[in-house]
């Protein structure tokens, strides 16, 4: 430490906003370069690259292979999917010096596809499991809390190649053991989430959520099971679907001064009606506009909602996705009369061939009070498949504490948790994009099918951060730690050689050793700053040395024992050992 | 090999113009992603990172610390030190979804000694050596041979801080150290040569190149000693000054239809002057207009050489850079009539203080034939010192085969290489950008100097590979090869069952092993891979294994051996252990 590039510091960096954040900063493990990017200090760089190590033993335990793909590549790679134009803002964009357009990269499939395109031809050369750990880009909006949401961000990102569905699932379950030993070797608590796939375009996906009060990502847990799922990938039990046979007719009512759900209720509850209803009893229609990517046009189109939610547009967005959603305007409003605002319902839009999506407990046979397509007037007992047949369903309303989990045993929870893996079954959209097949055994060829995987590199250092911490600092798991023990010589006399000469027999011992030499320096910096780096051990050559005593601490339990000088390598080695 | 992410070429890609290029294809190290931007694939991937292991264990040797610094960096560090506009079409820039503007990062001193400055005060911190091994970019016009010169590529950039010149030369000379170590550990032949520094701003310079006939750097060695240098770097050696007195006095004379020098001498002998002229005796004087970096303005300035040499423009930029430079146009000459076209002599130019500069062989007391600054008319015997007096000399006459070495001893050949590595004293023009000071032992602020120091690691790739193949293919150094053996297992019989075996075991001793257990792919084809792939020591399991022979290859001498099952994993490691 007395030629290490570092320096603590003692106080909180101004836009930190969770212990992770403070904590990187205070112990000098990375520091700021620009918003989002970061610069990897040498303590830093250590633990990244120990996080790194463990993944790259275990991809190789799935007979993944390791290469290194350019991070700024031509634009026809994601024109090719598409992808240029969804990824939006967030695609860091780029002319060279002729004016070609460039991307800097988010994700590799598409670079991946084509390079398995031009060696591969036959299904004996699959399946393929290709990877690299690299440099990825997002231009995120708000990029916040240091590493965890970056702009230059370090990932793992793994792709598989198989000739069919069941090379696929193959390929999907081995990452998935794969990332639970990753993320256990790592000293991360995680839960795996059922997960929408984002702009990935792809299907069955699951992601890695290591669990923290301060985590960006909010997902359901089951009460009864160990469901859990991103909130988008909720899915509604639905009841089960009656007979329309024998129902009230529907009516027609004027409902004046009923401009909301309550209002409404109270309204055909005071109508001598001889039944109480509730929210649940009624169909609200929020009208949305779409767009396809790549589109200039807007579709206007309605989802019905039982009452008594609200839509949830993340859900929503993610369930039409890679559309985009919005709400209508006044203008949308002007240009289509027959939408009577407030008193919207599914007729006005069927009738005018407007797409009209619902709930998916909406079934058949349920009856709703819901708008009549006139002001001021409602209508009542409007059964689903008798009197309107909607279009489809749709995952939009908000998903609660307390609802039924889709597994049907318990209820749903909500907890928080920093997306560390992400695992997709992508199918065939890039292999598509880029015909990639191979000759099956009967000669004919075959639309090869992918999956891809990743890790985010830095955001798990910070993620274990989060998880492995106490108010004087880190609290590193051994196999992530940027050093085995960390040896503090403190004192006048020849605390410092003796210091010096333990760290040396330690790492002829193969222990990784971090030594503070630091002449000058009082006791109490030196045990703040090793309480604040986090070394899981620590050995004190201090005031004791000259009746032959040290001190070995533990950094996670506290735990401090006196050892004698003579053991001391032994029992560092042996608490090491330990792990 | 069955499941390798590998197909070897037949051909040579249509692009590839150097061995390197064309063997690094054919053997599946690296693939094409655009113009200068390549793949590397799992055997490229392994020998990069070989090289990098060994660049990092150097580095280590001399107390270099490792750290990660982003490649995305905001505009504002590179116009601190005003590289943001000296680097033109070559830094690759974007702007952000807020509009600012960032570049990918051709090199990081700013960056470094940013950090640097946030984190130390004290001369006591000093000297520190900081280092990454990272992706850097640079928008080449001409991206060509593969990866020799890409515009993506991989670097060993490190940067030395010492608080006096005395610190720098000793960083410095432990870097030069530490690449002959490294050059010579990777098996590289090279020599190291004065530089300029090009865009760097530095002063004491030098360059690591890899002698190769495809290199596309220049350089002259000497015949009689070590020296080498850049063409750019060449000092010409200076005859003594003589005295002015008792020189015969100037004399114009008429001089029509002398277009050339040749021309011109060829008059001056034919006049009955009792003498002889050479060329060397004309004093030519070319004009160019130079323009610092952000200004809009063109300064005129007149180069003075002997006229049997020409003005080599590159030798001239590389003497005035940062500033740009360009010959003058008709416009030029019309905006300033005392310089007549063909006649411009030194003293049009002093007299009206334009800049005039000298090649270091017009010393004073030297007497020349130059334009007399009016058509038709030569000036001879125009003595430096007495007749004119310039403004200083440059470093731009073109430096030819059999000219005195500048050390003295010897003559100056050609020679060409390959830009390896390069270390620089850049002195204090980014820590003055920076304000970088440390607190002296005095208490007073002292400037920091810097020093900074680069390995192209892809390009080292791509150097062995020039330097190590045979027309068969690559013929790795151990160091750098993919794999210690490579074993094949050929025939029908269970040949590839042993070959898996011996591999494994191996495997067991450290050995790195490439196992062909390729099934229906004939000797013939495996054989021939082998030798593209380059791996330096082979086993082949053959037809012999019925009578339980093997036989042992060596890659570079092609010597062939037979050895019996029995010995053959002690035979391998110890052909592995003699390197």
């Amino acid at each position: 430490m007395s030629t290490l590039f570092l320096r603590t510091l003692r106080e909180d960096p101004a836009d930190a906003e969770v212990p992770s954040h403070r904590l990187m900063a205070r112990g000098g493990y990375v520091r700021r370069a620009a918003p989002g990017i970061y610069s990897w200090l040498p303590l830093g760089k250590l633990v990244l690259d120990n996080v790194a190590a463990v993944i790259r033993e275990e991809m190789g335990r799935i007979g993944a292979q390791e290469m290194l793909l350019p991070t700024l590549l031509p634009s026809e790679y994601y024109e090719a999917t598409g992808r240029w134009t969804e990824y939006g803002d967030a695609l860091f964009r780029l002319k060279d010096r002729k004016g070609a357009d460039y991307a800097l990269t988010p994700t590799h499939e598409e670079l991946f596809t084509w390079l398995v395109k031009g060696e591969y031809s036959s299904y004996k050369d699959f399946p393929v499991v290709l990877y690299q750990i690299q440099e990825k880009f997002r231009d995120e909006a708000r990029p916040r809390a240091g590493v965890l949401r970056g702009r230059e961000f370090h990932m793992k990102d793994s792709y598989s190649f198989d000739i069919d569905d069941e090379g696929l699932q193959r390929s999907y379950d081995l990452h998935r053991e794969a990332y639970v030993r990753i993320f256990e070797r790592l000293g991360l608590s995680f839960v795996v989430v059922s997960a929408q796939s984002g702009a990935m375009g792809g299907s069955a996906s699951e992601e890695f959520l290591a669990e923290t009060p301060t985590g960006e990502d909010t997902f359901v847990r089951s009460t009864g099971s160990d469901y859990a799922a991103n909130v988008e990938a909720v899915h509604t039990p639905a009841p089960p679907a009656g007979s329309v046979e024998g129902l009230p007719e529907a009516q027609v009512h004027r409902t004046p001064e009923t401009p909301t759900i309550e209002t409404l209720v109270d309204f055909f509850n005071a109508a001598g009606l001889g039944r109480t209803f509730t929210a649940a009893d009624t169909l609200k229609n929020v009208l949305v506009k779409t767009r396809e990517p790549g589109s200039a046009d807007w579709e206007v189109m309605g989802v019905g909602v039982p009452g008594d939610r609200e839509v949830d547009m993340k859900r929503l967005e993610a369930a039409l996705h890679p559309a985009e959603v919005q709400l209508l305007d006044e203008a949308d409003f002007e240009a289509h009369p027959f939408l009577v605002k407030g008193y919207v319902g599914p007729n006005a839009l069927l009738a005018n061939k407007l797409r009209y999506v619902v709930d998916p407990r909406v079934v058949e046979g349920t009856a709703w009070i819901t708008g009549a397509d006139k002001p001021d007037h409602h209508v009542m007992n409007l059964v689903c498949g008798r009197d309107f047949t909607p279009d489809g369903t749709v995952e939009a309303a908000d998903v609660r504490e307390g609802d039924p989990s889709p597994d049907g045993q318990g209820t749903l929870y909500t907890a928080r948790g920093i997306e560390i893996g992400h695992i997709f079954q992508l199918g065939r959209k890039y292999t598509d994009a880029f015909e990639l097949d191979a000759l099956g055994a009967d000669g004919k060829p075959k639309r090869v099918t992918m999956g891809s995987y990743g890790i985010g590199v830095s955001r798990v250092v910070a993620a274990v951060v989060e998880q492995c911490h106490d108010e004087k600092g880190v609290v590193w798991p051994r196999e992530v730690a940027p050093a085995d023990v960390h040896v503090v010589g403190t004192g006048k006399g020849e605390q410092i050689d003796v210091a010096l000469r333990i760290a040396e027999e330690l790492e002829q011992r193969g222990v990784r050793v971090l030594v503070d030499d630091r002449k000058g320096v009082s006791p109490g910096v030196k045990f703040t700053d090793a309480e604040l780096l986090g070394v899981p051990t620590c050995l004190i050559v201090g005031k004791g040395l000259s009746e032959g005593r040290l001190e070995l601490r533990d950094r996670a339990s506290g735990e401090q024992e006196e050892i004698g000088l003579e053991e001391a390598v032994d029992r560092v080695a042996s608490a090491v050992a330990a792990g």
